[in-house]
């Protein structure tokens, strides 16, 4: 299928099915009800019958899903199956706490480089992850074929280094800025505003 | 307006809005149109009108909106005057990682301890939030009114730790793990899962 055909969301929760596969198949589960397998992932059951339709036909009706199977079918079809090159913009407070995170590369994912403007920070490894001046930027994103950055920087600064990251062949952002972003059509930006997330919490707080 | 009549979604809005104003009236700005804000919050005009309807009448069509009334009527909405009491679950890669992030004080949220099994981490404080044992935790909650606490453990644990924060008062949970927490009506839990949002971009890239 075309992977504009796949909504958004839909590529979110079949992460998290193959998280929850991988787990059964560690502890040796060889088939899961479609009922066990939607409450593990705190969705509904209709929703992960309507999601898992996305990976073509599956299974038999009545004696639920084969585990390892399945899981890597969602594999093939979420494409995750290799680690994926990474950079990180901005290696200030958080930009150096999340280099600090080990959690990216358990997922697949290697954070290969992280740039910054300010030269005190150049040069000092964080966590094994180089730090470079932030000029010999796009020379890397295309010998290292990096298609995936990290944004980090101050928020008055985040749509400049968006549209150099752009300009230079980055076509997804994980945006830790509080900044909207506006890229052209074909560049994906996720966003995730931590301050703003409990933020939201505390409203619900009596 | 009762609390649960404004969706979650509105929340997260509203406090983009209240955001966007700050800026706004720092830079010594009066009067912003729906358009201007709209677009400088990365949504729809139309629903910003509808979000702002939730916070009662407003202004007179034609003019815009003016800012420092605005901002206070959004912030009256959603509570967010004061410094919130927090708590951290965790002090591991993540954890620490968090506590070194300076952005969640500048929001107005205070993260007065974490708590942490191994005792190795405790009583050296990251960042001057002091580390204490777990086992120190429920007496901790109460004595300082906490109602927020930021989950970072193992996800083998996260559901219990869940279960000893609900029990002791706490009523929002912002959840880094990726467990699918199961907890009392009443308890809001908010769930940013760091690697979900790489694969999820990763899908995209060609």
């Amino acid at each position: 299928m075309l992977k504009s055909e796949l909504p958004r969301k839909a590529v979110y929760r079949l992460s998290i099915y193959q998280r929850c596969l991988s787990l059964l198949q560690d502890n040796g589960v060889e088939r899961v009800s479609s009922e066990d397998l939607s409450k593990a992932a705190g969705v509904k059951p209709a929703q992960l019958r309507k999601d898992l339709s996305y990976c073509g036909p599956l299974g038999t009706r009545g004696l639920g899903y084969p585990v390892e199977s399945l899981r890597i079918t969602i594999e093939k079809v979420l494409g995750s199956h290799r680690l994926q090159p990474v950079i990180l913009v901005g290696a200030g407070n958080l930009g150096s706490a999340l280099l600090r995170y080990q959690g990216f590369r358990k997922e697949g994912f290697e954070i290969l480089a992280a740039f910054d403007q300010n030269p005190g920070k150049i040069k000092t490894p964080i966590e094994h992850t180089p730090v470079y001046d932030v000029v010999d930027m796009p020379a890397f994103i295309t010998e290292n074929k990096v298609k995936m950055a990290i944004l980090c920087v101050p928020v008055a600064n985040a749509q400049d280094a968006a549209n150099q990251l752009v300009q230079n062949g980055i076509q997804g952002i994980l945006n830790f800025t509080p900044a909207v972003l506006h890229v052209p059509e074909g560049v994906v930006v996720n966003s995730v505003d931590l301050a703003l997330e409990l933020e939201s919490l505390s409203y619900y707080i009596r």
